[in-house]
């Protein structure tokens, strides 16, 4: 079934008959095209397309499976109640977490008696984190790209070079590669500065024998990857030899466990007691794993408190690591795809 | 007067005596630290910052001028509203354009009875919008790469390149000079592409004489910039010449018109009007410009809808365009700081 009327669908089982898309990643999702400033109004009669005029002219040209294109000029919330008006809807259901309060109350008094607003979340995130081949594809190209990237990469780091520099040859190479960006801000981390899960790069300069912590993905046709690697390219402590087979193994111990129907937190926890059994269990401080799709985070989340459960189709991360404060962090993460039996280790052919 | 200071009076003086921000960037500007998953709560007794396991670290190294730092896990808006009550806060104030609904529902339902959220709007973008000497160098330094940026590519652009290629190159080369990345998705556009405001780089090679509309901004020190620039490298035909020359002038025309006490919507008149005049009006669809600091876009909006004021510290940037759909478009952007008793044109130095 395709995508549109399936939600309608769906809108309909909720006991709705029109629906207020603020998301930008379920925008994106729904019209394959990107656009920062856009609403979509969805209704048993098609979707309305709401945006200003910066964006009018290449909608017009590029947008598919859309009803009615509307021009924001003025008050965007006002146009989107006028459109529920002209569409008679009355129960219509809004992203209760993509919408700001200010724009919730502004729809809100714009709506003619009889119509009211109902939050609602997850219902376009549901369709999302179970990926058709289409949108396979895309990620397992994003993974490939990053994949070059990070063969191309290890060629470039020597002592001497900086953080930023690192960054900034992968920014160039994924584009040379047909990327259209990263898809999110590059981590690169030497020695101690691995420890920050989240680390952005530096001026700081490689010293020899640092430990090099890369944290890449790239964009392609609007879906993207997640893909850390560490590189070691002096002599190896004795101490970071351990920490590394120690998550590696962690990280084979949740990926074994991967298949339709087990639970979220069930992946999470392999990763989390093995980790935890050898004495670290305060150094891995985030989640094992996010779904990565349109967005770099979505759904489902693979956490110690996720309620998910694992469907054929989607595609998440698995990245255990451990955190050691002043020393340094080793972080190995891959991007697996649930098959019907158990998962594809999707960015299985990079090196680890 | 420092800032948290600052902020307190105002938030007392809006009858406030806590106040939640939401906003990464008001959060970015009011603790010179990113991340992308915090709050503050703002009280007499100074700011408590709410983050999770993963930025905790960091945070406590590297935050300056908080009280408080409290970790996030499970629920941030439980968390929020315990503080509250800690705090014994009554009146709090959130921001309503920067809070999801589903969050601002959340902390409401955990607040203890006596205590209320009072929707607010600008309280902080207020104090960002005129900027202090200390941001002002930083936006010059983010330009100055941007300049050195666009000279270097100059000599990049020939037929057979493509966009992507020259986004790849200027990602790479600004990040040498400095920057930690680009402000926004840089735009290249070719020929018929830079008719599309908002056109992102394609795989499309360059033809003689193609148009090359390049926009480009960096992050630097957490502040950004943003620039447009055409350039002609072959045989410039005669509507081209005409446009260029007209939007040029139209930028001229508003640029004389910036002093403290303007009105920003007279500015944007100023170049509308102009173009209007000579034909082109219904091709000039968007503002003329927006204000730049920690975001790209923020305050002041200079546009016919504009209600604000100029005044001197503001920085914003003058982008007059003329899109001719199918053909090409021309948009020459420039950022200006408001002095004393006119502006000065920040990408002065710049050639155009």
């Amino acid at each position: 079934m395709k995508t549109t009327p399936l939600l309608v669908k769906k809108i309909r089982s909720n006991g709705l008959d029109g629906f207020i898309v603020s998301s930008k990643g379920n925008i994106t999702y729904l019209t394959q095209f990107p656009n920062p400033d856009a609403y979509l109004l969805v209704a048993s009669n098609g979707l309305t397309y709401f945006t200003d005029s910066r964006y009018t002219h290449q909608a017009q040209r590029e947008l598919r499976g859309i009803a009615r294109l509307k021009k924001i000029n003025g008050s965007a919330f006002k146009l989107i109640a006028q459109s529920c008006a002209e569409l008679g809807l009355k129960r219509i259901g809004f992203e209760e977490r993509d919408l700001p309060y200010a724009e919730y109350k502004k729809i809100n008094s714009c709506l003619k008696t009889g119509s009211y607003l109902v939050p609602t979340h997850g219902i376009i995130e549901e369709l999302r984190e179970t990926k058709k081949a289409g949108e396979i594809a895309k990620i397992k190209k994003a993974l490939k790209i990053t994949a070059l990237a990070m063969e191309f990469i290890r060629d470039f780091i020597r002592p001497g070079v900086s953080e930023l520099e690192i960054a900034a040859e992968l920014e160039r190479f994924i584009r040379y590669q047909g990327a259209i960006g990263s898809a999110f801000d590059i981590i690169v981390a030497f020695g101690e500065n691995s420890c920050h899960p989240h680390h952005l790069p530096t001026a700081r300069r490689m010293k020899e024998n640092d430990i090099v912590l890369i944290d890449a993905g790239v964009e392609y046709l609007g879906y993207k990857s997640d893909l850390t690697r560490v590189f070691f390219l002096g002599k190896i402590n004795t101490l970071a030899r351990r920490i590394y087979a120690l998550v590696l193994k962690a990280q084979e111990m949740a990926i074994k466990k991967i298949k339709p129907g087990a639970r979220a937190a069930f992946i999470d926890a392999a990763s989390r007691k093995y980790i935890a059994g050898k004495g670290y269990g305060n150094y891995f401080m985030h989640s094992l794993g996010h779904g990565v799709g349109v967005n770099i985070h979505e759904d489902p989340s693979i956490s110690s408190k996720s309620e998910d459960i694992l469907k054929e189709g989607m595609v998440f991360t698995v990245e255990p690591a451990i955190y050691l404060p002043g020393k340094f962090g080793i972080r190995i993460e891959d991007m697996v795809l649930v098959t019907k039996k158990g998962c594809e280790v999707l960015s299985g052919s990079i090196n680890k």
